[in-house]
C-alpha cells in the first residue's frame, strides 16, 4: 500500500481510544487511526479546531483539513486499527435532527406505491422529513429492539451528505460547494409507527433511539464522486437492497437547493438522501428485523456499517 | 406589588443587556430582570450552572432553581425592564428540533377535516412532527416573509412544554415530573409548502427560518396550572384564535408518554402541544400573514409574543 497522497479524500471519524471520551481521528491508507489531538500534541502543532468535536473541524473549513493532511503525513504511523477502538457516529451528537428524503429512488418509489392509498405520480418536489438526534448510532453499535415499541423495524441504506458551510436559498450550481463530505446512514424505520400511529407523519417512526446508525467515517467531498456509487444492505449476510446512487430521482444538488429554500443550513447538518429498492416492508410477505439479526449497510468507496439487532 | 414568594413559579428568560451576548435572567414581580451571572458575581455566589445557557440551568435541576430563588430574593432590584433589553427565545438554540403535535384541539381538528382528502375520524394517537432549530425565534423578533419561498404563512398559537429531566417510556403518571416549565410558541406555518410540496410530510413547511417565535420566558412548572389556560392569537389586534388548553384532545401527560415511547427525552427538549381553532388556512376565504402585519400570541399566566412580519 502507498501512503496517502494530498489528493486522496480524508476519512474522518469519531472514536474512543478507551472509555467514552470522544476524539476525532483520520484513517490512514494502512487502516490505522491518527488521533488528531494527540498527534498535534506530539508534533507541537496548534490546531484551529477542537480535536474532540467533529463539528468544530467541519466548521473550521479548509484550514482544518490542511492541518489534518499535515498530521496524516507527519504523525506516527502506529495508531490503533479501527477494530481496536470504539467508533461513534462521525458526528455523535448532531446539533439538530437529521434531514431526510423519502421516495428518492425511482424503483423504490414504485415498490412503495402499491402500499399507499392514492395513486400518486412521480413527485415534483422531494419528500423531506427528519430523524431525531437520539436516533443517531455508531457504525457497529446495537440497534435496540423493544417489542412494546415496535415489531416492524426495517432497513434503508442511504448516502448521507454532511454540510460544510452555512447557506440558504442555494442554487443547484453552488450547492456542492457547501458539502463537506459523505457517509453511510441506515434510515432504520419502525414501519408500524411510521405508517399507522401518527396520522401519516413519519417523524416518530423514524426516530426511535439508535435508529440511525452512521459512519463508519466521513469521506471528504473533494475527490469523492458521489454520483454513481453502489449501495447495498444485507441482513445476516443476505443482500436485501442493491442499488446505485445514479438512480436517485432528485440528485444531491437539487436536494440541497430545495432543502435550503427559506431554511439556513449549518455546518454539521446531515442529509440522508433516500433509499434504493428492497426494503422489508414492500416484500411479500413483509420482512422485518428481529433480535439477533445483523444489519449491514455498505456504500462503495465509503465503507460498511454493521449493527446487530438487540432486544432490550 | 409584593416581592416574589418562594412558591411563585420562576419566570426565566434569555436576554442580551447589550450586543448579542446571551445571558439568563429571572423576572421579578416588579417586571425587572435579574441577570443571574452578574447577580451571583455581586453576591459572591458560585452557581451550579452556566448563567449564559438556559439548558445548563434546566439540566442542573432543583438546586439551580433554588439558587435562582436566592438571587431573586437578594439581588439588587434595579435591573433592566424587559423593554430595555433584547429578549431571545428562552432556549435560543435548542439541541434538536422542536417536537410538535398536530390536530390536538377538537374544534381545530374539525375545521381542518374538511380541507383534507379522506374522512378521518378522531385520532387514536397524537400526530407528531418537528420544526427545525433554525425556526426558533425571539418573542419580539420579526418573522421573515419571502414571496419566493411562501405566500401562505399562517398562525398557530400553542402551549410549549419544556422538558426538565431525561426520560424514556414514561408513564402518564410520571410524565409531569419530567416537565421543567412552559412558554408560548407560535407554530408559524407555510401552508403552501406544508400541504403541497413535500408529499404530505409537514416538516419543511413548518421549518422556515424564524417560524417558531417562543417565549417571552419559561414559567416554571411547579405552581403553574397548565390545564385550563386561555390562549389567543391576534393579527394587527384582531383576535384570530381564542381557545383554552382545557380543549386539548391529548393532554400533556399523554403526549409526553407517547412521545417518549422508545425515544429518550432530554432536558431542554421542547414540545409544542397543538393549536386551537381559528387558523387562517381554514377561513373562507383563507387568510395569511403579510409584510407589515403584527402577530401576537398570548397564553394566560405566561405572556405575549409580538412578532412583526417583515419582507426580506
Amino acid at each position: 500500500m502507498t501512503p496517502s497522497s494530498p489528493s486522496d479524500p480524508l476519512r474522518l471519524l469519531s472514536f474512543a481510544p478507551r472509555g467514552d471520551e470522544v476524539r476525532v481521528g483520520v484513517l490512514s491508507k494502512e487502516g490505522r487511526i491518527v488521533d488528531l489531538g494527540a498527534g498535534a500534541g506530539h508534533l507541537g502543532m496548534k490546531l484551529c479546531f477542537d480535536p474532540a468535536q467533529m463539528i468544530s473541524l467541519i466548521t473550521a473549513g479548509e484550514r482544518a483539513r490542511d492541518e489534518v493532511r499535515t498530521l496524516l503525513e507527519k504523525a506516527s504511523p502506529g495508531g490503533p486499527r479501527v477494530e481496536e477502538v470504539r467508533l461513534f457516529a462521525p458526528i455523535p451528537v448532531p446539533r439538530r435532527n437529521v434531514h431526510c428524503v423519502g421516495w428518492n429512488y425511482v424503483e423504490h418509489f414504485e415498490e412503495g406505491k402499491s402500499l399507499r392509498d392514492s395513486g400518486q405520480t412521480l413527485p415534483e418536489h422531494p419528500v423531506f422529513f427528519t430523524k431525531g438526534t437520539n436516533a443517531v448510532n455508531g457504525p457497529y453499535d446495537p440497534i435496540p429492539y423493544d417489542p412494546r415499541v415496535s415489531t416492524a423495524i426495517d432497513w434503508e441504506v442511504e448516502l448521507a451528505v454532511i454540510v460544510g458551510r452555512r447557506g440558504k436559498n442555494l442554487s443547484e450550481e453552488e450547492a456542492m460547494d457547501h458539502v463537506f463530505g459523505f457517509c453511510v446512514l441506515n434510515d432504520t424505520t419502525a414501519r408500524d409507527i411510521q405508517q399507522k400511529k401518527h396520522g401519516g407523519q413519519w417523524w416518530k417512526g423514524k426516530s426511535l433511539d439508535g435508529h440511525a446508525p452512521m459512519g463508519p467515517w466521513i469521506v471528504e467531498a473533494d475527490g469523492f464522486d458521489w454520483s454513481s456509487r453502489r449501495l447495498v444492505s444485507r441482513v445476516n449476510g443476505v443482500v436485501k437492497q442493491d442499488g446505485n446512487t445514479s438512480q436517485m430521482y432528485f440528485k444531491v444538488p437539487r436536494l440541497l437547493a430545495e432543502l435550503s429554500l427559506g431554511l439556513t443550513l449549518e455546518p454539521g447538518d446531515i442529509l440522508a438522501t433516500g433509499t434504493p429498492p428492497g426494503i422489508g416492508h414492500a416484500r411479500k410477505p413483509p420482512e422485518y428485523l428481529r433480535p439477533g439479526d445483523v444489519l449491514e449497510s455498505e456504500i462503495e468507496g465509503i465503507g460498511v456499517l454493521r449493527n446487530p439487532i438487540q432486544a432490550v
